[in-house]
């Protein structure tokens, strides 16, 4: 296996490189078959001492159908990758695609994150909304982008289904969806009980951090707000724990 | 101060260490407050040259009027201590405090995790619970311990309101709570829509692992089953948000 692909593959766990290279890692058997399925794969790299698990074979193979070129590495070469974790036998070099706005527009609602920088929590909602049949997620520019491994990791391959847009200006973007209909509605401390909330299809739902809440700059924009009630002495929900509390609502 | 002292809170990070001592680490500003609100603290540990700040100072007081020692670390001892992430300027040794089976009822159901090995997920389970205000929790002895570093930053200081059980013989546990009336519910993929729940406060929700499920040697004890539909592609919910999604229908 060449040296430039290890040095590439390190490269990918910084945004900027993953940025300017538009390619992101995929590691993990569940994971790589998501990604062979549903997104345009660039590369394999498969341990070569365990490519006739059953597990890897099969994604080796469907790779090769693909004409997607398949590297096997020694074991010097895997400890020279910085995975996650441990190298867990198979990753998949993967094109970003991001989407431009109409794109989100469709017969379905679209879940907004707003400032969500831990990885566990973006996965998390992404792997929610999948559960719950809602494709569409709109991040803000400052939230964790959806490409970090540790964000592809815990979407356990519903980003590949999700139709997502990282929004440079999410205000500039929830403007014009605004004037295309659609109405934006925020979680915050201060709204209705979320019993009340009567989904609708041309809604957008925003989900803040939990340090910041919904930021000031999008409040003049929000024309419905709800309140998860709690009953304990707990400061907050944690962001992804609330946006499923929402969404299993919808 | 005392090198010993470093040495047996770097100890701490260990579940036979806190064991062995009935100690664990409490970590920042917000924890601590809380610990000293709500916990036995046996020491605080300072970062000496942060001692002026307000907060710090205020928590210092706090533990001087209760007669807690506080030591000031310098620069050299803070750098030894094996935190969960960057020192925060204060950290609390906190007594454990296990509860009899007994002390779990009360007028209030029961949240029972069963092997949550992530400690984000179970602190998660337990901040949750806290905001809707149920503070009975039962872990069987195959999930993470609850005074893991990481569990008890991830609770956000709810872990001091938890009513909290590690049982040894989740089964035992459950036959006698089943004798006592309580009933047994599970989350799973085949029971009814979760929206046909009646709360009782005489349940014990049960949430299993997401790669086992609920466990096969609890199967004969429980009396219902739910499951949170879906419509999407994704395979499972995370075990948080499914618990999540099902106490706010308590």
């Amino acid at each position: 296996m060449n040296k430039a692909i290890i040095k590439h593959i390190n490269k990918l766990q910084q945004k900027k490189y993953r940025n300017e290279f538009g390619e992101f890692l995929v590691e993990g058997v569940k994971g790589v078959g998501e990604a062979l399925e549903h997104a345009e794969v660039q590369q394999l790299i498969v341990d070569g001492k365990r490519r006739d698990e059953d597990q890897l074979a099969g994604l080796i193979l469907a790779a090769q159908k693909k004409d997607i070129p398949v590297e096997f590495a020694g074991h010097n070469e895997i400890s020279d990758i910085k995975a996650t974790e441990t190298f867990s036998g198979i990753l998949a070099l993967v094109s970003m695609h991001d989407n431009d706005l109409e794109d989100l527009v469709n017969d379905m609602p679209i879940i907004c994150t707003v400032g969500v920088r831990d990885p566990g929590n973006l996965g998390t909602i992404i792997r929610t909304a999948d559960w719950f049949g809602i494709s569409n997620i709109l991040l803000s520019g400052d939230s964790v982008d959806a490409y970090n491994p540790k964000v592809v990791r815990s979407t356990m391959g519903s980003l590949f289904r999700a139709n997502l847009r990282e929004s440079e200006d999410l205000v500039y973007d929830l403007r014009l969806m605004k004037d295309d209909g659609y109405e934006i509605v925020a979680l915050d401390m201060k709204g209705d009980d979320i019993s009340k909330l009567e989904p609708s299809k041309k809604s957008i739902y925003l989900f803040g951090s939990e340090s910041h809440g919904v930021d000031k700059e999008l409040d003049s924009l929000i024309s419905k707000r709800y309140t998860i009630p709690g009953a304990g002495k707990a400061e907050s929900l944690n962001v992804a724990i609330a946006a499923g509390i929402v969404m299993s609502n919808l």
